[in-house]
């Protein structure tokens, strides 16, 4: 660096020098890349006293300049590398300082037809990191009061870039680490989700809802929420609660998952199986009767015997397949019919006799316990394990080590299924312990389960009905009442997602 | 800022203030907090010609001060924030400069009386964020020459440390998002393993044999690997590639991944219920047989027909019984034995009559396939399904927008099962096309597929046999030879995973 010999320019140089430094400490603690660029815009500006001024950033794999503000610019512009004066800048890592800009071939005219604006001087430094490598470029335009840019403004531009290198490097690393790490919990959210088509796309629709949700509180002036607003670093702490709040899903088996009926395929498999065996097992006493009866009456009675064992016969057939047919219709997901429970509980006396003499009973006890489930396809234990995806969730998420700004994450996540009036899951917790943030994903995903698109097993319930069960569980005192009015209220659904049906 | 009156003093000022900004350049590059506290220390012990320095961060959370590298200290102190002169500092936030520390009450002697080393002058001041929080201390001891510190020292110290502040932050930040980045790697491929108990932390292990491998790789200077050298960011990468291999597994079902003979438990379970039913209709045709030769042979022969339809009988159903013996030994996960094959084909021909009269197969065509498996469990179809675990990987890992110095990811993982000889999956590559990540990965992942704990279906393999296997395969052209001696010659597993049986 060479110093100015005479104390007014020293002390100038001084001052110029100090204001670089108290710019760095700025620059280095802005890592939005959208904020960081005007900043140093400005103040490289304010340093050589420049009309205005732009940076473009090497893109070394497509060996390309690119800015996303040029001040006066709107959208990013791309140069390749060796092109125009910055592009030279960048392929010789020597500045270039122009004190007549329509006098120099190197000039295009072009931007400036354009823009309206009226290149005079321009000073364009290479920005270089730490370790020398040239990294981007900083150009200014216009020295104020008419002058030409100097040998000063020349070093501190320079100065200044490789501060700005520095910096825009630290923010490109942020920016790039924290789409990775968004980048790998949407994809495995997507990949766990596959196990179970009927919620396909759920996590994300439930994440983008309650983010909706709490953006929608800002309009908020009256009531409990008058005061609730979220910062950005609590909504993306809110994000990724929702992304994550069904992971441990993944703990949960995939049979159980995705339950259609009251048995399992294979369970009703086999129960069909059992009442074949049955059947043949009445043909086979028929006929051991037959024979019996022969012994005794002779065989002058076979006519008459067949007859009646055949009357009997069919009878008995009749009677065994309408069991079956009642099992068929206790299998499906609908509430049981009113006497349903005490039949299926009478069955349970029926027997056969199996193939080694073994007198079996017709329908197991756990078939009848599955059949006997009064709403739904799933068993209190099937239910509980279903549930237990909560505790994996929790678990799951504890066990990673969050930012400090991401740090309640895995609590938020935890109390979704918790209900206000205490009766939710896993805890039990009543309102007061329950996070504003899972009881707006708990609308959200409630919401969600609703309206998703039809499955084979489950009809998607029309917007409007949707909202009046979401009314009715708020009346009923399990969801917020208030947040559900600024759900509705704000359209959070068609806003966020689209249109409904 | 005061500027100093004379042109000499002005000139140093702008030399320190230039090395300021040439230090803070350098510490906005360097992220790993363990480089760059020394390298803060070194620059502030120049700039105020102090003999040591130490730095302390502060802790928020716990009020207290910490620091890694007090120079010369070794391991981690803490100190409560307003105790002892750092602590004060960052109490206060003003500077503290002692001229004398023996003369001075706030100086603690106990840790020069413990390291042997003579403070004289102490100068100390807070460090300070963009929003001029402190977080921080920066303490100098001893100024160089005898001297005491001076305002200039404060001042300069002052800036460093604000630089400094910003420095710290990038790097802790950049700490604690890739911790988050890996712990929440690691903690979804424990949630995946779950799914199938025979791989519980099977991928963990395979990471750390291949990274050990590669770094084995340090040491080899002669044959086809040794120029081949992997840098820090590059052990990185195959760290993610490695712990990732199998992550496509979850979209494997559960019951392929997990299935232990040939037949699943349902289907044998079916298979045994059909053979009751043909019991069943064994007895049904006697009887029906029995009843039939009563009217053509009279009442009188009753016994004489029940005996010969008994010996009968009892002979169809051994015969029927055996069968189902047979199918059992075939279920098992053995190799079929000699003319298995040619009897399951046979038995295709075998049939009962259901209750209903129709005649159906006793063996069902997919379970003569499924016994029919010459060696493991999987059919053709269900091999499939398991290796499409590396196409799920592939596709998995090609959506996460990884950042340049972890690129290679999807790539390095997609490769794992490929072989050598192009006989590998699902690409079928030859050797020059696989990457040496993935064929150094190969070897880790058939090694601890054999030596992995022994579980209800799998036992694991002794050290020798393990090591056998893999040389065979690399005989086989399949497996890259001088990898494997380097794996086995080094002894990675053992030093990476401890002690085999």
């Amino acid at each position: 660096m060479i110093y100015p010999s005479d104390e007014t320019a020293l002390t100038r140089r001084l001052q110029k020098l100090t204001s670089i430094l108290d710019v760095t400490k700025a620059m280095s603690a802005e890592r939005d890349l959208d904020l960081l660029l005007p900043l140093i815009l400005f103040e490289a500006s304010k340093v050589v006293e420049a009309d205005r001024c732009s940076l473009f950033i090497l893109d070394r794999e497509r060996n390309e300049l690119w800015s996303k503000v040029a001040q006066g610019a709107k959208k990013e512009i791309r140069l390749p590398v060796g092109s125009g004066i910055a592009g030279q800048v960048a392929a010789t890592g020597s500045p270039i300082n122009i004190p007549d800009a329509y006098a120099d071939e190197r000039f295009n005219r072009s931007f400036d037809t354009s823009s309206g604006y009226r290149t005079q001087t321009i000073l364009c430094v290479p920005m270089r990191d730490a370790t020398g490598e040239v990294t981007g470029v900083i150009q200014a335009l216009n020295k104020r009061g008419g002058r030409i840019f100097d040998a000063e403004d020349e070093e501190l531009l320079l100065a200044l870039g490789a501060q700005a290198a520095g910096a825009i490097e630290n923010a490109l690393l942020h920016e790039e680490i924290n789409k990775l790490f968004e980048g790998f919990v949407s994809a495995s959210v997507v990949a766990i989700e596959a196990r179970d088509p009927t919620t396909a796309g759920h996590s994300g629709r439930v994440a983008d809802l309650t983010v909706g949700l709490a953006e929608a509180l800002e309009h908020v002036a009256t009531g409990s929420y008058a005061m609730t607003r979220f910062t950005p670093t609590e909504l993306q702490e809110l994000r990724y609660a929702s992304l994550l709040h069904d992971f441990g899903k993944v703990g949960v088996r995939e049979p159980v998952l995705v339950k259609a009926e009251k048995l399992y395929p294979h369970e009703m498999e086999m129960l069909r199986s059992r009442f074949q065996l049955a059947r043949k097992d009445l043909q086979l006493q028929s006929y051991k009767r037959r024979l019996a009866t022969v012994k005794l009456r002779g065989e002058k009675a076979i006519p008459e015997i067949d007859g009646e064992e055949e009357a009997r016969l069919t009878e008995e057939l009749k009677r065994l397949d309408e069991v079956f047919e009642f099992l068929l219709t206790c299998n499906r997901p609908t509430v049981l019919a009113q006497g349903g429970f005490e039949r299926l509980s009478e069955l349970r006396k029926l027997s056969f006799t199996d193939s080694r003499d073994q007198v079996q009973p017709l329908l197991l006890e756990n078939e009848i316990r599955s059949l006997s489930i009064a709403r739904g396809t799933l068993s209190p234990e099937e239910r509980k394990e279903i549930e237990s995806h909560v505790e994996h969730t929790y678990r799951f998420l504890s066990q990673i080590p969050w930012t400090r700004t991401l740090r309640r994450v895995p609590e938020i996540a935890y109390a979704h299924h918790e209900k206000l009036d205490g009766t939710g899951y896993p805890r039990a917790i009543p309102s007061k312990t329950i996070p504003v943030q899972s009881k707006m994903m708990a609308i959200s995903d409630i919401f969600d389960a609703l309206t998703a698109s039809d499955r084979p097993y489950k009809k998607a319930v029309p917007y409007t009905l949707a909202v009046d069960i979401l009314k009715k569980e708020a009346s009923a005192g399990q969801l917020d009442n208030e947040l559900l009015t600024v759900f509705i209220e704000a359209e959070v659904p068609k806003k966020v997602l689209g249109t409904f049906k």
